[in-house]
């Protein structure tokens, strides 16, 4: 069998799952270097993981590592110029969202991406790999619900990890751009249109903090589609009992709704509170799944050949939207998308 | 409209909401008459109710009330005598279960039963009354999960009664006597058929007093009918979250279930545990629409002539099947019923 | 007891749901007096539920017939001038929703009601009354969500009512003033506070025959709150599974969350499609214990003298919200309330 | 790192899932040999898993293959006298279950395994590792439930595979060998007790063929533990919904269940049905994720000198319950364990 090379950039915490998951659960494919600007992550990938080609500079890791393809999972502001690098040595590349941390970044990685067209790219929506999420495609696109005409995305942070948002908050984009993103490629992908417009609305209900950095804590946003279809976002950062993503995609002859209980595994209790399921903590448990089935599309499509079904436009076109709702919240007013 | 005139025996607890319904939700009869043991209780009659022909014994009633009709709700050694002499009397019989507290005392009523054959009688085998156990039967004889051949039955009463079900064990017959009864029918009701063979385990896990009474805080059955089906019954005084009634029904083409979870309401909680549901506290609450529906369902037979669903015989043979299940717990040994 | 007697207008499909319960399911009345355009129905509330007293008009009804109050279920239409004819004639009044067919009636509405401060009128928003509601309300009063700051409302009628649905169509004043004033109401009795901006949107995807007669088959508004609060609603007319009323109400430390499911009962079936829950097919199933509960509160905040607590304001504000939202689905632009 | 050189026997439906597992997904092993009687499974572990040395004799492979273990997966005769040969050829041993068709089997195999001490033998009592049962399990010991007193144990087989079912039925050893042994094993696990008393009942209702095999298509069980704990079992062929494994452990606290709707993901619909959740169709998806995490424990076990927790005694005393439980089957008698 073909091995494919790869390099990882970056080693945080949703880096580490994807060094694993490249390092020993995806048949062709080894991870022969890694790069990381903490020399403890690069300790950890050589202890751990068995990788031996160790960088601290990324683009050194491209000139001089073995490698055939990247994964870049370094924080949001790097991502543009890595991505374009990378294509430029000559590397497939895997790319964790966002495309980019402006609209203006996301149409320079088009670009890029365009100028390479022989190589891989794919952007990291991994929701679209995640069982659930493609099941429901699956029987939508068999026409289980009719014509879709309508998305309810949720999806809210847990409560206990509050301090984390607050210190990212003033760095994140804000909450729609943090958050929202993965919710507005679904309502895209279930309703295969684009919107058109969008009111948005947010608050910070429990933490002003968010507020006073001129970001919400919860908001929501309405949003009309090029083909008259609806969708509604509800983001935060506040669920008491867990990570909740729940989405439901309503059609003409019926409806499918993903994860209501974002149940932690299959096991309920009954006790002196009544019947209770617990949910999971966060989103390396609940995407364990998605995130190994879309690194393990990336090898697939280099080895083969195949195109990603998640493209550099998508993440454009996430991130304009994600835009237009946050000027839609700062502005209180709707907000035209072309 | 004609209206049929009843007089009840019996006002505590469940005697309250069976009077509570006769006196204003039963179309089609009139609560005239009272009797209770208790002072307090015919007050209430009268303040509540407004009743006003109100007694302190129940002879008295028969002899003296205008009445068509009696509702015996007493405590359950008077069971078979009240009824016999309301029979005798010439009144229309509703009788709560037990029948009787010996099996002789069920052959009794049935031999009073036999001879005023005229009369309407019936047993407050309430469950079969309830909406989703209707439901069920129906779905059943309709065909939904083809041929039944197992019945799966738990009954749990609430840890928060504890005290009350300490203080009556010594009084109750046991625990399959008390508890199963209402599954030994459903059992029963649903297979068709009736046992012929029952072994039975109990043990007291968190009260010791039960087993030191010769009872069981805790008990399970298994049944082997005369048509080859089987039940299992799992009954207890210890549930944690509330009022625990579930009941399956396995068929060779499916299955239906019947309140795995025991929900209050259509209420569902997120919070610090996870995703909550609370449950029932206790039987008035979870058979509320089922002690409604069997009172219309007894003034209906009267009105109508028609017979009632629920027999005499029905309740002797519970009342025998308890008694078998009891003696296989109390001895270890399988038992057989003829 | 003193017995209040009352008339009720109307018998179709709801007003014989209420006058069944008034005539024999409320401790303290009794229906003595009907009014129906159709004799047939007058001869259903002779025959089937012994009302003596009857009209084939409603003012005829109000001089004649011996009655404390009313309770008006007649069209729409009707409910305005209905209203203020008894109270002048000093009945204390019943009103199905809606208050009017548009403001300015319900502000009418409001004029005669405070001229008769005497008397007890109570408005028909019986979701108030529904147990489960009733529940999540207490939950929230005592804090077990900490502050609510969200309403996401859910409303869509059975698709195997769509000829009735297409047929009343034109006269009911469009999807949002027909099926959204109830969760309009939910809404403000959850946040406590008052709408201040709707965006909404609709669009008719299986049954065209909406949009051709300038309403929508299916729609979503994102309101704002004065108290900054949010709403989402999303209602229709085409649930394939039944009747769908689902409401969540989001606060800052969990969320309660009322009939993700809107089960037919407490069984569930496990076949050959997997494991099914049946859903109630209309609202009469739904809120049939609201409908009795809410009678129950009018007849006796009429006897005691105390104030129901859905007033004839909660009326005219949630007609003003209704309307402002259809503004917002006709105009495509965000509508300010004031 | 230290990498474990492992081969594997065997490589039907649950080996290639071993197989697959051990090639791809497993740090700190190499699946270097593979053994099987069909040369078609050899040149999928040649082609798909890159395994190169490959036998059709299991004794080959142990003396010729460099290996440090071996992984039987082979049919349930073989795996007493592989597991010996292989740790007579001084291998570790991961053996799938049964331990062996015969009690003394089983002993023999204890035998070997005492006589090796210094090698790590592990049975595949996979669902000891699968989460939510580890998730339970901890529940537990943390005493969430208090006692456990009772575990009521539910494993059904697809009727979508009844064929296969009616193919192997007679060499499978019967019903309760075949199916019942990980629910007994569960069974001891949670209740960390021995049955000493068993009464078990079966039947074939859909499917005479069993019967005439001797065989049952449905069971139960009925067990009393040592301790005094109760254990039930039902277990059958001809579960219309799916894969159906479902346990609840009761305790003097509370309870937990797993699995009661044995959920192919996530997702649900809403449809003309109803709301329906699909189920998974058979052991390889329910029990995907306990597949690799036992095989992981096993390959850790190996590297770190750690014991497993499932042991040969687990497979002596499952195997042994399991055959009193069938002579109960078929005496019709309460059968005693010593």
């Amino acid at each position: 069998m073909n091995q494919l090379k790869i390099g990882i950039a970056g080693l945080g915490r949703l880096g580490k799952i994807h060094a694993n998951n490249l390092a020993f659960r995806i048949p062709g494919c080894t991870l022969t270097a890694a790069c990381s600007l903490m020399q403890s992550e690069l300790d950890y990938a050589r202890s751990e993981l068995g990788v031996q080609d160790l960088y601290l500079d990324f683009d050194e890791m491209l000139v001089n590592a073995d490698i055939d393809a990247v994964a870049i999972v370094t924080t949001s502001g790097e991502h543009c110029r890595q991505l374009t690098a990378a294509l430029a040595a000559g590397k497939h590349v895997f790319c964790e969202k966002p495309l980019g941390v402006t609209v203006e970044e996301c149409l320079s990685a088009e670009k890029s991406v365009e100028n390479h067209a022989d190589k891989t790219f794919m952007l990291g929506f991994m929701r679209r790999f995640d069982p659930s999420y493609v099941y429901a495609k699956q029987k939508i696109d068999e026409g289980a619900i009719g014509t879709p005409y309508l998305v309810k995305a949720t999806g809210v942070d847990p409560l206990k990890f509050i301090e984390g948002s607050l210190k990212f908050a003033g760095s994140s984009g804000g909450l729609f751009i943090d958050m929202a993103i993965h919710d507005i490629d679904l309502m895209r992908w279930f309703l295969g249109a684009e919107p058109e417009t969008v009111y948005a609305l947010g608050g910070s209900f429990g933490f002003p903090q968010f507020a006073e950095m001129g970001d919400a804590e919860s908001g929501c946003a309405l949003y009309k589609f090029d083909n008259g279809a609806m969708g509604i976002i509800h983001t935060g950062r506040t669920a008491a009992h867990g990570y909740h993503i729940e989405t439901e995609i309503v059609g003409t002859l019926g409806s499918i709704r993903i994860s209501p209980v974002p149940q932690k595994n299959l096991a309920i209790l009954y006790n002196s509170q009544g019947v209770v399921t617990e949910c999971v903590e966060a989103f390396p448990e609940r995407f364990a799944e998605a995130y190994l089935a879309e690194m393990q599309e990336f090898v697939d499509c280099v080895l083969s050949g195949r195109k990603p079904n998640v493209s550099v436009y998508d993440g454009t076109r996430s991130t304009e939207i994600a835009f237009a709702t946050t000027e839609s919240f700062k502005t209180g007013q709707l907000v035209r998308l072309n």
